[in-house]
Formats: C-alpha cells, structure tokens, sequence
C-alpha cells in the first residue's frame, strides 16, 4: 500500500514536532509508512533526527524505517517556531494543497493534516472556514457532505453544527439537516471501520431531552421525525437522549456515534475523556482524511513539549481505514 | 454531633432501598448516624435488614449501629415498588417537609433527600420546580440564592441556569445574574468545603468561548463585565474559557468550581466522568443539603438493582459539610 501523506500544518505551530515523535514513535506503535508534506526546515528547526528528502511518495517506503521522509516545498520565509507569518501561512497552505492532491490520486494512501493558523491563512485570503472544507471542494464534494467525526479510544461524536453562535443553533436544525448528516455519518462509518450497521445515538438539543415539549420543541418538531425517516431509509437510529446521560462507560457501549446539535455537545464528552488522544475525521470524501483535534499550540512550539498521541492516533486511524476501504473494494 | 435526616423520597420508587444500602455499608463507608424519614413499610417492601421505628431524631444514634432507625409517618396507601401514585407522592412531599422542618431545627445535622417524582408531585398540587425551591422557600431564601452544586470525586459544576429550553437560555443570562450566582456559590464552597478562596472558572456560552466575538457576544456582552466584577469583590473569579478544553484532568486542576451557563454544559462532563456517584448539594441554605443526582427509576424499584453509591456519596458529603461548618463557628 502507498504511504500516507502528513501535510504538517503551520511550519511554526507543534505540527512538524509531533510528527517528528510520531516517527520516533514508528515501531512501538507499528506506524504504516508515511511522509511529511511541508518545509523541510520546520522540522530540522526542532529536531535533531534524521530527515531526508524525497521527489515522490513512492521514495518513502524505502527511506521510512530509517528516516523521516520529507517531501520538500520550496524554501520560503525564515522559520521561528512559536512566530508565526504569512509565509508560514502560505507552506501550511500549500503543503495542503499538494498533499490533499496526492491523496486524490491515490499516490497517498491517505491525508493526515496538521494543525493551521486560520488567522494566518484568512490574511493570505483564504475564504474557507477550515481545512475541511478546503479538501472537501478540491475533491468535488459539497460541504453538507463532508462530515466532521471526532473520535477517541472509546467514544465517536459528530456534531452536526460546528462553528456558529450557540443562539443560533436551533434555527439551522431541520429534518432534512438531520437526514442528510445522518446517513452520511451512516455510510461513512461503515466505509472507514467497516461497521455494518452502525448505530447511530442522537443527543436531545435541549436538557432532558426537552422532556416531552416542557423543555423545548426542537425533539419533537425536528429530532424525531429526522429520526424517524433515517430508520425508514435504513439507518439504526435512535434517540433523541438526554444527552447528560449519554456518555458514561455504560451508555457508550449502546451506539457506535453520539450525533450532537452544536459543538460543544460533541466536544465536551470527547475531551473529557480523550483529550491528548482525539482524532478528527473526515466522512464523506474519496479518501481519508484524519486530523489530530488539536491546534498550532504557538506557545510551546519549538520547546520539545507538544505531546504526539493524537498525531499518532490520527496515523493509525488513517492506516486502519484505508485497509478497511481497500477490503471492500477487493 | 446529631444524625443525618434522609427523606426516602418516592415510597415507590429506589430511594428506601438505596437508604437501605447505604446502612448496610455504613461501616466500610464510615458513615455517620443518619436515620430515615417516610413510610417504613416502603423499606420493608423492599428489604429484609433490621428497621427500628423511632419516635424522634435523638434516638437515632442509640440505634444506628444495629439497625435502620426509621421516623415513621402514618400508614398512607399500600406502597408498590415501582407503581408510583398520589399517596406516595403525598408520603414523599411529607417527608421532605418534616425532615426539612428538622434541618432548620437542628435535630438533624444535615438533609439528604432522595428522589421524587415531580409528576406525581405536581398531581397533588405541588407548585415548586422541584425539591430544592420548596427547601429553599421553607428556609426564607429567595431562588436565586439557592444554588444547585452537582459535584464529584474529580469535578464540581454549577449550572447557572438548569431547567428551560437551551434556545431560551440567552436571554436568560446577565451580568447581574452571573454575578449572583458567582457570589453565592463562592460563599457556600467556604462554608461547606472549607475552601478559602474558591476559583471558580466560567465556561463560555458560545463554542471557542465565542472567539473573540466571531461566534457570539455572550462573552463580550455579560460575561466578561460578570467576571470582572466578580474580581473586584475579591472572588477568584476565571475566564470565560472554552467550555471543551474544561474538563480533562489537568484543566480540572486549575479550579474548584466550574460555572456553566446551562444544563448540560454542567450535567455531560459530570455524567461523564461520575454516572454513579454525582451528588446534588445546595448552596445558600441555612443548613446543608444533599441528595444523589439520580431519579426514581421506577423501572427498576423492588428488584435489588439500584447502585447506593450516589446515596452513600450525598451522605458523606452532607456529614463533611456539616463538620466544616461546625468548625467555622467554633
């Protein structure tokens, strides 16, 4: 199998050091081959270990047990870890752009991206609101398709709304919203780890699961008619749940996804519980994409201290999902 | 020191057995006299262990050793586990008013109520939300005043408001309000924790806190003037934070009391982390009250099912309590 490509985020965020101690990490964790994408330099500016660098991904497998493979970009502005510029905006840009195409064609077996700077990037005139959407046009599909699923060791979520103001959560919430991200979620859950029949839990949007109408509309007028139309089309849905009482030891063990209204619904579960080893995963796109659910950490980068669990949650992830497409395609 | 009154809650419902337990475990737990109030057939029901009808709270202690002292009110209805009805929800607001009623005498040293059905209750005219404002309005203490602190082994939360649909909690929020509540809830962890200046850290009502603005002016608007004054009146006020990043080990380090701005922002990462042994205090009263954060689980009533660790938990941080605040009057 072709290695995975890691377009390693913002050359003076955390992304080229955990990468590096993902690669470190290679044997213990039984890491696939992979090869970074970015500036060379970012890496050699915090790391001691051996770099080389390569013209083609096919040149990884051969260099990967004993070096860090780097697919190198052209030198661009001064590297300072912890300072970052528009310069560093355009190589986490770029990095992208090349190794999500790498990706496309399937020289990658699959895309593992590092943290990115959007402030930086919105003053180089990027217009999407993150990586996501950015490889989710370049391959064609709509945003509404591409699904951001977070996962840890024992709990995935999807949040079926991400970044907007809380207040206007309820007035984006539709039946078709719900339909749409839940048969998405479907099929994507059983496209990367080959479930079956994934089971899909939903999260009440208000408390107490709006306790019949007392506490809330959105169950009854939107959550249960959504559900009601993914289980005729197929889907193991079920719900709406109190979603304080979802995400224990016991209850996890009921579904495969927490599907959640906004953001920190998903998010406060999955962090409490798996905060150094979250992985963000793409649905929904022809091939894998994961993403340690972590960002540039500016302040530490450069220090040796940026902890690469996730990274290498996010490799595994990666490998483990592109093996399980390849199966059902074989 | 004199006992622990536990209103059994609903006759029908796990409260007698799970007061039951927690007697049986009262020397592997340490557990101080406590005795209960309500209808003792409800125990008997549901329990072969020694229960000793007492007369009056004084007597409790003499007993506790070999047997569950009950204060027993007149025979109501015939009680079926899990059948709940209008005589057991009179039995259930009965109890709470008596053992309430000693709290604020000083015959018991604490309450610990265990769990109603509001449904039931509100059929035989109860007009409170639930059993905190009926205490609270016994007490002469406004509802503001009372403060719902759900705590854990690792986390305590405070959510600031609890029961009303999330689309309505916006409006909800103000500068006055927070400021209340930070007030109040710093004030009860001194006296019932013996903490000497509590920190309390708000999470942020919009995803990212709100980013500065980009994803909603709650922050900006209320929360950040609310913490600023809260600072200026010595409480060790922090935040607004990104309520995700809140609640792994290390972040939950940094503070006492995590202040949320609504139900589940509070009730996921408790739930999370401690399904089994929340425990409801309320701050603001002039004694200490507890309660185990778990319902009446009909469902489960009179079969030797229900887990008394969240009861055994209200019990022993009623009994701590009440020793910290002995000890700040001494």
């Amino acid at each position: 199998m072709n290695p995975i490509a890691i377009a390693m985020g913002d050359p003076a965020g955390i992304g080229p050091e955990v990468t590096a101690k993902a690669w470190q990490a290679r044997r213990i964790h039984g890491l696939e081959p992979f090869f970074a994408v970015g500036d060379a330099r970012s890496l050699e500016a915090v790391w001691d270990g051996p770099v080389v660098r390569i013209e083609d991904p096919a040149g990884a497998g051969d260099v990967f047990d004993d070096a860090l493979p780097v697919l190198h970009l052209e030198d661009g502005g001064e590297i300072t870890p912890g300072r970052p510029d528009v310069e560093g905006a355009r190589c986490s840009l770029d990095s992208l752009e090349l190794a999500s195409g790498l990706a496309r064609s399937g020289a990658a077996q699959a895309l593992v991206t590092g943290p990115v700077s959007k402030t930086q990037l919105y003053g180089i005139g990027f217009t999407h609101p993150g990586q996501t959407e950015f490889v989710a046009e370049r391959c064609g599909v709509a945003r509404e398709n591409a699904i951001m699923l977070l996962a840890g060791p024992t709990l995935k979520v999807v949040p079926m709304t991400t970044h907007l103001p809380l207040r206007d959560v309820a007035s984006v919430l539709s039946i078709d919203m719900i339909v749409t991200r839940g048969l998405a979620t479907a099929k994507g859950l059983t496209r990367n780890f080959g479930i079956e029949s994934p089971r899909l839990a939903f999260a009440g949007f208000n408390p107490h699961a709006g306790e019949n109408g007392a506490l809330g509309r959105e169950e009854i007028d939107i959550m249960i008619p959504a559900i009601a139309e993914l289980r005729e089309r197929g889907v193991d849905a079920i719900g709406p749940f109190a979603a304080d009482a979802m995400f224990h030891a016991r209850a996890r063990a009921n579904y495969d996804v927490a599907m959640c209204a906004y953001h920190d619904q998903a998010l406060i579960p999955l962090k409490t519980l798996h905060f150094d080893e979250g992985v963000n995963m793409t649905l929904g796109l022809p091939f894998v994409r994961t993403s340690p659910d972590h960002g540039t950490a500016f302040a530490i980068a450069g220090q040796n201290r940026a902890e690469p669990g996730a990274m290498i949650a996010a490799i595994r992830m990666a490998a483990e999902a592109a093996h399980c497409r390849e199966l059902a395609y074989a």
